[in-house]
């Protein structure tokens, strides 16, 4: 159940037997969720932070006029609010994106294990701080990226992302989200992003069509993107 | 030396003298830097953190065409890369905006933290975590608040966070900054930051002049931002 979480943190880390099994004895029990439901809204007080085990997740913002923007999206092996443990409640909404499978650690757990396995309780900050690398990259992609860049470099994101989750190679990945959801994490409007999907299919870089992504010449599109994978820290480093 | 970081904690959760000594003791020598030096480079491998005392730091990251995104500006109390504890190296740079005041906390310090002060450490990483979401709003604003909304948001994001370290009131506080670092803060240009503020002045809001912020009316100048102060977890729960 957890296994996408322990290929995500050993991409980054060594994780012990005993630590692996300090975070399967730190799971509950498996929700299901459909499409589209905001399973925790914003200020919510909360005692468990939520596991993506299969799905798509978003962090998402809804302004006054009604406009929303998504702040982070979320693929198996993530959590979606392992920063509750420390906020206990939170700023943002979280909504599934697509039907999704998720299991709930109990705060108690997880302060459990920063009392007796403080290297795996660095290893779960660490996470938390990927997280926030992910948050700037896209401020620099939202304020300084044009419009087609910015959406060469979210395909180049997930791309590697899901690839670590052992859910996409480098000819693509599926991806059964909206144009509207892709919108609202790109800080565009719909008509402009699929416009700027036109220009990236008749380039030759990508396709997004029938919720999969078909990467055709990835090294121009992460030229193209600027993408430097730095800010996913894979490199193997002692935290 | 450590004052304006406890103040900043003690505004969202109890810290001992126990934990107060602990921070102290983690505390090395002062390090004065003159305005706009990177003193923290991207990819270089760090061994401490920075806190800052006194000045005004930015993290940020640069494109190929030479436009810049600051990603956060920092306010003394703040540290400037409490990640890089986890992270190890950054995927962005450091800099400072104006003539600052830091102090190094070295990561074997802060590791001995984790290790025998458990409540201190999940209070640090609650810090990160408000980074992040420090970052989040940045993402929503970049993403979807007008230049206006946006510049006026940032104004009360500093008002509230400078205040928190004593450095602001609800009249206003100094911001020793250039319009173009403002315009790399706001993903906008010079010129287009330079109308804002003309018409925030114009609006009676806010006037932005000779390094100081002077706030004329700050509840409609929140109501315009839509600011809500949430995302900065002024509560006071145990973390």
């Amino acid at each position: 159940m957890i296994d996408r979480l322990l290929m995500k943190l050993r991409a980054r880390d060594e994780i012990s037997a005993d630590e692996e099994e300090a975070l399967r004895a730190a799971v509950g029990e498996i929700v299901r969720h459909p499409a589209d439901v905001t399973f925790i809204p914003a200020g919510k007080l909360l005692h468990s932070s939520t596991l993506l085990i299969e799905g798509l997740i978003a962090r998402y913002k809804d302004l006054s006029n009604g406009e929303r923007q998504i702040t982070e999206l979320h693929v198996p092996g993530d959590f979606a609010d392992l920063h509750s443990f420390t906020l206990k409640f939170l700023d943002h909404s979280i909504m599934t994106v697509t039907p999704s499978v998720i299991v709930q650690v109990p705060h108690e757990k997880l302060q459990a294990i920063t009392e007796n396995h403080p290297h795996l309780a660095r290893v779960l900050w660490f996470m938390t701080n990927l997280d926030a690398a992910i948050h700037r990259e896209w401020v620099v992609s939202l304020g300084r990226r044009s419009a087609l860049k910015r959406t060469a470099h979210l395909f180049c994101e997930l791309q590697l992302r899901l690839g670590i989750a052992g859910l996409a190679t480098e000819r693509g990945y599926a991806l059964p989200i909206t144009q509207t959801v892709l919108a609202e994490c790109l800080g565009l409007t719909s008509v402009h992003v699929n416009r700027v999907l036109k220009e990236l299919r008749e380039r030759g870089l990508v396709e997004f069509r029938s919720g999969r992504v078909t990467i055709l010449d990835l090294p121009t599109l992460r030229r193209l993107a600027e993408f430097d994978p730095a800010y996913l820290y894979l490199d193997k480093r002692p935290r």
